[in-house]
């Protein structure tokens, strides 16, 4: 292992390789797919002490072991698809660990898919369906392959595809195929055979009906309402005028490797195939803050109760992977200013390093005022400004954008934002139907957008000054009034009360009762205030999942049963789900773990310990009309604010604002003579 | 009344004096003190007549009777206060109203309170006091002179101001005087006598003592601790490098008078004294959306309970004024890029026009990502930036500031911010107490920070395609799973319940069933849903009043018990706790006008008509040591975003984002050869 490579550092291209040539002898004579070449990363107990003498600048001595994780697929003579999952020593160049996982899947392999869609569209049945729906001439149909959402019917068997159609009527790959989904789905094997062909319901009263219906001509729009793709658009508003960041002394910022420093902030940039971008190590004037930032998963449910809709139901981190399915960013489209990107390096499915490119951009923002106060005797006023940086990555999941992206701030806290965009999945539904379609919007004539979740999983493992740390639970609560033994002699006191969670579980959020989960280390005490330093998490308020709790769908997320979940660290155990979330049948998420611990009387205190707390928060996203055909960003926010952590504003120390160095511009309203109310006679 | 004066546009100078000079001569003789010269904004049933025929460019013929609103206080021969309102016609120069209100007192009179800060520091008993404390040499004692918030004690009789006390131990009149509050404290009468000097308690056992505390030494403390001003303060920090905002073309908005038009928003600019900032008429695309937008009251009650700790609960609209407290705003600190500021007029105490320059600042800002998609089978992206509309006004309430903006977005959404900085108000406490004060947070040695909440009214007067509008409260709610009639077999299923509001009254949010709150217009059908047209609220999720109910704080704040509020439009109902609530003892709120009306059986229905929507949201602000000496902004944000208004994404038509426009710059990495790790032996 070289000097240059720090054990948070994903692999690099030359150990992807590696890797794979010190698996391939394992499975001598086959044809061996590299689904997974990632970076296992070193368990915490060797970090610790390595990271305290990093951080001191002492010698480190022996560095954590570099292990990769490897996922890798083969396909046996009957065609049947075996999952293996190896540890690959790469400081030894030699296999640790190997473990056949019958039963289960590695994430969506884009390249079968591809196969999937076509051997789809190349099957007779299939054929003679569309032939059934008698297609405006010169029409495409385009066929989307999507994972299967375990339903109880067929799944765990094999792997089976779903296959929903669409059309385009313009002659452009670019076109919004969306805009047409067609009554027709199929169900592929995992060998590529076509199973069965739905005809979908188009009514909220239909079931999957028998008679074929010809497309609906009724159903063809205009392409104003329905294209997004500036190509197929009239002439764009020019009303907006440029906008730029100048930064003329270079950012704030400064990289080595995939270490960031930033206004006393310290962090280590993290990427993989799964969970996209990953923050490690991070530090705040040379506190220790938080161990690890990750999203850990996302299950996006569809509402649509009838079969085999219940089947849309997306994993996008276990199954899709918010990695390999990152965006290759561009400058100047994605942010503004003085932008310093990152790449990552996947895998090919021949163990190869596959390069890609710009999925992290860094850059800095302003974001208004970060403290202000006018001294009233005086009347001088002092400000600063907040500059935030912004770690982003951008994804895309078949319909779907996902904007992720972490902001620190000079105030010592942390956002994490989440904005979803892109297209709404859609539906065929019949035209001039009586009943309103109670579980989707009418987005065009017969386009149904169903409604649905998107549920995030927030993992945050802490380590505010040390790995000791504890969940508390504050409320803000009224003292009682008219108890005599309490004063309160006007009615208007209230006070806070705290609990200190003791045992691993999940809890819910209440804004009625002000309900604050604080993250403290019991062993510090602030000097100043005499309470234990802390970061408190600013939640998401969100609808939890809506499915039944006995539904595949409940069974298969559970994290997004209660918002915030507090569990001991486990090495590896990033994903509230399960590692294996496609076709999964329940039981490997969040509350299994703990159930199975508190059953067999092994149930972990929390207290004082070394825990990880993860924040379900999301959208119940019943569409409007105006998310159609491109949906404009759905925001979301959490944030990560130090309480009584340190000893005072953090951002204190931040130069106030001038004009000198902001150099901004007076509006000149010279066309204001040109009054209004001229039509009065 | 000249041509160029729009009905909505803010009194004139000229139109200020004028009624000044209409008003005396009802005073013959009198020392006639101008609290508010104000513009009486037309009846709605004149204005939307007048707002039809502007938009479509008509002959307006007769305007809306241009008027003023005067509120003026004469001091009685026995030094009584004496408020009188009228309601002066402008168009023919005459008073058409005068309203002699006793027991009602106007705003805050500044002229005044420095009077009683005088008049109290005079006092021998207090001066008595203060050399009991045996202050520092040097110290300069500060007084801070507070409205009376009703306690039940010796209100309404008279008008009776709370001194506190501070102290300053840096020769420097910006010296932060917060963080040495002494433990007295004057009750002065409205006749500048010191009624009372009480001795302050400062443990949570105490009551207000009697024997004489010296000042404790131990309390002094290292100035860069407790001060923000730069002249007071070690060197800042030098990292952060310059960030300008630079509009090669200009700004998109275009302003005549006080009409602003930018990327098919149409809002017209108001300011008064009380409200500061408000928007009305405002349309997108031509469609009218409110007719009018503003902030309705602000409520910050503390929870100490120990008298007279109680009297602290300040209405920072009603009581002191956000329109007369808004700071002048300066180019290059408050804001970034191209700015046009507003400036306002308010009355001097002698009914002269008094120039408030900058109040309202107007630019835009970049919001990141508007909409993107990447087609996955083609690899091309689309992506389009959020450019927004900012107008902003920031008011500083003795120690808090307020920064209040209303951001309008390309896909016609509206948000308002609200970020609360500035400096904790403090209370002295005892230094090595055993017991936690659990109504506070200890800043500084001997500083509590008590607990408190800041609770705000957004005022939201819909006009969605017309003036019948209705709202909706609607919920996501699982269908049933096992009950036959209902066809959900894998239990996914989840659908939307409507509910139309009927009558007026508060009602609560609910996140665990994704409650919404819709404004419809029940009589416009969008063609493609199928439904009404809708804009939603996007709520604050906040903790509500803490109050006791049978507390005066509640009595008084009344808004303060319910999220969302919806009442019937009436001209001049502008404000939830009542238009004059210094010295309020309850009664005048939006809750018992509600009752008074239930109770006569004249309950207002309020569907499908001109209804009022209020949103109350704030912060449970139990201050952390981070919010010491100044405070890193809390922010707040509230939404109205259409459903079903238009007919697709209302951005569709931004352009997308280019370098070519953009010209952002790629980060040289130059440095990263310096690599990591190197201590490594």
């Amino acid at each position: 292992m070289s000097l240059d490579i720090h054990p948070f550092d994903p692999l690099k291209p030359d150990e992807i390789s590696r890797a794979a040539e010190i698996v391939r002898p394992h499975f001598p004579g086959r044809d061996v797919n590299f689904r997974v070449i990632t970076l296992r990363e070193p368990p915490k107990e060797e970090m610790i002490p390595f990271l305290e003498k990093e951080h001191r600048n002492q010698p480190i001595g022996k560095f954590p072991t570099r292990c990769a994780r490897v996922e890798v697929v083969l396909e046996n003579k009957d065609g049947k698809h075996q999952l293996f999952e190896l540890l690959v020593d790469l400081d030894e160049n030699r296999v640790k660990a190997k473990q056949h996982l019958p039963g289960k899947y590695s994430y969506i392999d884009a390249a079968y898919m591809q196969k999937v869609g076509e051997a789809c569209l190349g099957d007779a049945g299939v054929q003679e369906e569309i032939r059934r729906l008698q297609l405006p001439e010169g029409a495409t149909v385009v066929v989307e392959p999507w994972t299967y959402a375990t339903d109880g019917m067929n799944d765990v068997k094999q792997r089976i595809s779903m296959c929903w159609f669409y059309l385009r009527l313009v002659e452009n790959p670019d076109a919004n195929y969306y805009a047409y989904p067609l009554d027709i789905c199929a169900e592929v094997s995992e060998h590529l055979k076509v199973l069965k062909v739905y005809r979908l319901p188009t009514a909220p009263h239909e079931r999957i009906h028998n008679e074929p219906r010809p497309f609906d001509r009724r159903r063809i729009h205009s392409q104003a309402a329905s294209e997004y793709h500036p190509e197929l658009r009239p002439s764009p508003r020019t009303t907006t005028k440029p906008y730029q960041v100048v930064q003329p002394e270079g950012p704030s910022f400064t990289i080595r490797g995939n270490q960031l420093t930033w206004e006393k902030w310290h962090i280590r940039v993290g990427f993989n195939y799964r969970e996209g971008l990953t923050l490690h190590d991070i530090r705040y004037d040379g506190r220790s803050l938080f161990y690890r930032l990750s999203l850990g998963e996302m299950f996006v449910p569809y509402a649509d109760p009838r079969a085999p809709y219940p089947r849309k139901a997306a994993f996008d981190l276990g199954n899709d992977g918010a990695g390999v399915n990152a965006n290759n960013l561009q400058l100047g489209c994605d942010c503004l200013g003085t932008i310093k990107y990152f790449d990552a390096h996947h895998n090919t499915s021949d163990g190869q390093p596959m390069k890609m490119p710009n999925v992290i951009c860094c850059h800095e923002q302003d974001d208004g005022i970060l403290w202000k106060h006018t001294n009233f005797r005086t009347g001088n006023a002092v400000v600063t400004r907040s500059r935030i940086l912004v770690l982003q990555t951008i994804i895309t999941v078949s319909n779907y954008e996902y904007i992720f992206a972490f902001h620190f701030c000079q105030d010592a806290s942390i956002y994490y934002e989440v904005r979803a965009t892109g297209i709404l999945s859609t539906a065929p539904t019949q035209i001039d139907l009586k009943e309103k379609t109670p579980y989707g919007t009418i987005v065009a004539p017969g386009v149904l957008a169903p409604y649905h979740q998107h549920l995030f999983c927030l993992r945050i493992d802490p380590a505010l000054d040390g790995h000791s740390n504890s969940l508390a639970v504050q409320e803000a609560k009224a003292m009682p009034y008219g108890d005599p033994s309490v004063h309160n002699p006007f009615g208007v006191g209230y006070i806070t009360e705290q609990k200190i969670i003791e045992q691993e579980g999940g809890f819910d959020l209440d804004h009625t009762k002000d309900r604050v989960f604080k993250i403290i280390n019991e062993n510090k005490i602030n000097p100043i205030t005499g309470t234990p330093v802390g970061f408190k998490l600013m939640p998401a308020y969100s609808q939890m999942l809506l499915a039944h709790p006995d539904s595949f769908h409940a069974k298969r997320s559970e994290f997004g049963k209660h918002a915030v979940w507090v569990t001991r660290y486990e090495d590896g155990d990033h994903f509230p789900s399960g590692k294996y979330t496609m076709h999964s049948v329940g039981g490997d998420g969040i509350a299994s773990k703990i159930s199975r611990r508190e059953a067999s009387g092994t149930a972990l205190s929390v207290r004082n310990s070394d825990i990880v707390i993860w924040h379900t928060f999301g959208l119940t996203h019943n569409p409007r009309i105006e998310d159609w055909p491109v949906m404009p960003n759905d925001k979301l926010m959490v944030g990560l604010k130090p309480v009584n952590f340190f000893l005072g504003n953090p951002g204190l120390d931040v130069a106030v604002s001038t004009q000198e160095k902001n150099k901004s511009v007076l509006y000149s309203d010279e066309k204001q003579t040109d009054q209004c109310c001229r039509s009065r006679i």
